[in-house]
């Protein structure tokens, strides 16, 4: 048996349930660090609709069925399967929360059958897991999962050198588009919150200007700093009903918006406003396994000031104040739960 | 004074109005020919939002002010003010429906300033002005500014040799689009209506598959003959609420929309099945000076069956009933002014 966080309804429980045994190609693991991520709190509060967006996947939300969730993990391998090559014993690993199994895809995280980070051990696909330098804290290492999607958000937007960046959102999404557009030299970043906390975070991670929304909308700064000049892509990581609508108001002509936030309600925007200046909206999930690994590297290399992003920790017997905590942006912003601390 | 059939409110009346005078640049014309457009209907029910539709053009719609709509047409030089060169009387020409003033930019057929095609004569910019060549029936030149925004939705779409297109609507949008789709040797073009006539003519006009969504679902004919093989975009070109949020449901992984259809009122779409498969939405408006010349030629070279899209020519006397018939989409497609037959 094994201590874990059980979403058991719209509840969170700490509950002890059988450990995993690894089948063939998968190793077993003792989580070291995960996140707690925004997807989780929506997951907890929708879990239906996000039934919805797993289909496919080859996970659907029962809710009469236990789940352990957790996707941002580090972990530590303590036995491997059948068949495993290149994976041993005390390897520090992360994942991405993937796993083959004979029915399909399983999401690690958001399954009935394979539990997430939010317990004190899990099983991994050996194949994808890619090994931490040694020497990096696993609760910067669980961050890779998280600063991917920035990562991959960046790429898919096509945001090119000489284009201007809005975030709007500086929750751990916006804050990893901030972080990966430093990394691609873009040379004029404005990230908007609400929150001064994730404002000063924003500009630590490289955002050259930040605004309080109601003191200074990001495209009035925008305007203010160019001129009105140039491109502009528009970053949408907040996740809210309104937050669309509001960007294909603000967008110049053949503006670019990068959807990241997820808006898990049905949300209204106006077609003319979008054809009016033909608009581009491009929606992002998730990351590539190679953006995956490239993101491990440059925390790895120091590049992603992790430690900044990392608010607070927890055991398992603190994962559900901790889901309430994060509700307030202004006190966290990534609180990493360590399962065996 | 002149014959025009006058906006006034929200009704159509045929007036007496004052013949304009070119003045430097400006070429007077009378109008041979000019289409009824979809947007025209909109503008006479909606006109507050259109108005703002044409913020920053150098229009706004003002209810209390005549406006003679028009922005389809054929016309012959009558007059050339100064400075007018390359230009004489009795050229026929078309034209962008864009006239530059000294108050900035004004929308020909959407301006309380200059009337547009349903009036006797009115005045172009001789600048903007292309032949037509020499036996070209003036209601098939006519033809090049609603085909043109076919040719410009499918060049921004970005549609590459081996996709696939759906196009949503076969009203004078989706079937430009479907023309211009089979121009650029695009091998699989499914169209839908719920007009059997609207949809024989998409046939005509190339579509390899015309369905009635009421039967089968343009998706579902896409999955039945590529057997879900391959890459698709979706052309939306109904324009009326919901259509955005069908053709995100329907739209495969990656999928691109590229929504051609205006639709004036505010329109409720679902972001998590955007998110769920990556979608990209592209709003489409107007098109090019190149791809209005192109366009023109190819209609004088024949290879777009401009004669099959006008269904019914009418004087100004007759423009009022045509709107009406025009909300029946069985019975017309293309209707044409003649203003001085």
């Amino acid at each position: 048996m094994m201590r874990a966080v059980v979403m058991r309804g719209n509840r969170l429980v700490v509950d002890e349930i059988d450990e995993p045994t690894p089948g063939p190609g998968q190793a077993l693991v003792e989580t070291l660090a995960c996140g707690i991520c925004g997807s989780d709190l929506h997951f907890l509060q929708h879990a239906g609709k996000m039934g919805a967006m797993a289909d496919g996947e080859g996970t659907s939300y029962d809710p009469g069925r236990d789940l352990v969730m957790g996707h941002e993990f580090c972990a530590r391998v303590v036995a491997i399967g059948d068949g495993v090559t290149g994976l041993g014993e005390g390897d520090v690993v992360v994942s991405m929360p993937v796993l083959a199994t004979a029915d399909g895809l399983a999401t690690i995280g958001y399954s009935h059958e394979y539990v997430g980070g939010y317990a004190e051990r899990m099983l991994l696909m050996a194949a994808l897991c890619l090994k931490v330098p040694a020497g990096l804290d696993p609760t910067h290492a669980a961050l890779t999962e998280p600063m991917a999607v920035g990562r991959h958000a960046v790429n898919l937007s096509g945001i090119a050198s000489g284009e201007s960046a809005i975030v709007h959102g500086c929750g751990p999404i916006g804050l990893a588009i901030v972080s990966a557009l430093t990394r691609s030299g873009i040379e004029l970043i404005i990230a908007g919150d609400y929150s001064e906390a994730r404002r000063e975070l924003a500009r630590r991670l490289g955002a050259h200007e930040v605004v309080d929304p109601k003191q200074e909308p990001a495209i009035e700064a925008w305007r203010r700093l160019t001129g009105s000049d140039g491109s502009v892509v528009i970053y949408e990581a907040v996740g809210v009903p309104g937050m669309i609508d509001q960007a294909m108001r603000e967008a110049p002509r053949s503006g670019r918006i990068l959807v990241a936030g997820v808006c898990m309600e049905p949300d209204t925007i106006s077609p003319i406003v979008g054809i009016r200046s033909e608009l581009t909206i491009q929606f992002a999930l998730g990351y590539t396994p190679a953006e995956f690994s490239e993101t491990l590297d440059r925390i790895a290399a120091g590049e992603i000031d992790a430690a900044s992003l990392v608010t607070a920790q927890v055991g398992l017997d603190g994962v559900a104040d901790a889901f309430e905590a994060l509700r307030n942006p202004d006190e966290q912003v990534k609180i990493i739960v360590t399962p065996n601390s």
